[in-house]
């Protein structure tokens, strides 16, 4: 991540990668299938994560209830790794080719967690929407805390960004 | 896009489409830059259409109504076109290159409705927020749309979700 950040994603070869973590270019091969899942190699158990805490949630719960509680799960996941959050989300804002992959990601967990909230008896177009919202509030309450200066919290963030679009919406 | 939908994408050439069309290649290159482009080519002038009515919203509007008055134009736009946007929307799904495009487009919509809610005085997160949640009531409201069987009125159906996110958005 750092050679990322200090030559470029384009610049930067897997010898390189491997050689700062001490690894051969093959062990690095053994854990990623190429350079790019350096950054990306966190999303599947990200998916998983947010989908297990859609699906823990009370059975009482609004379907909005249930993306906030998968909200929660993602901001700690993340919200303990600023540095290293910033650090890619600076690289891979350089790179149309790593942005392009970051959209299919948002869009994969998207549909993931409408497939949670049917699962959950949540009918359409109420899953798709609320899991479309609830990955637009992720979205940008991680670029508010990624681009935040002082050492503010994920979850906090991410709770107030969802009352905003509450506050939002209500206003229309 | 008949084409597309008898053979598959990837199997039609540009030489067919422009025979189809009663042009020569060299003319559908005039028009077109590559075969993806017979799909996209609607893009920019949706992006603008949404934009010029976003701006157009009376100064006193909210964030959301800026939105919304960019939505009756994304259904102005595209409602007339029934058959076509299904024909459309059946071969970008068959397809992951066009997925990805069409994921492309949206990110770049929602960034220039927020670009748009800035230059009204919007400040962030409001203008991410909203642009976000804009984006996604038109992805989920379009999908219903093309798949609805009957003649359901897309401004309709565009105006239903926005007040169904509302709703989710309340109960929370």
């Amino acid at each position: 991540m750092e050679l990322y950040v200090e030559r470029g994603f384009e610049q930067t070869t897997v010898a390189e990668i491997a050689q700062r973590a001490g690894l051969t270019a093959r062990t690095f091969f053994r854990y990623f299938a190429d350079k790019r899942e350096v950054l990306f190699a966190g999303s599947a158990s990200l998916q998983d994560s947010l989908v297990s805490a859609l699906e823990g949630a009370p059975e009482s719960a609004s379907p909005m209830q249930a993306i906030s509680a998968a909200l929660d799960a993602a901001a700690a996941m993340l919200g303990e790794r600023h540095d290293f959050s910033r650090q890619r989300q600076s690289v891979i804002a350089a790179n149309a080719e790593l942005r392009e992959r970051e959209l299919i990601k948002m869009a994969s967990l998207s549909a993931a967690l409408a497939d949670g909230l049917r699962r959950r008896g949540v009918t359409d177009p109420d899953a798709g929407l609320a899991a479309e919202a609830g990955v637009a509030v992720l979205r940008v309450a991680f670029e508010r805390w990624v681009t935040a200066t002082g050492d503010r919290d994920l979850l906090q963030v991410m709770r107030e960004s969802l009352d905003q679009l509450k506050a939002l919406t209500a206003d229309r």
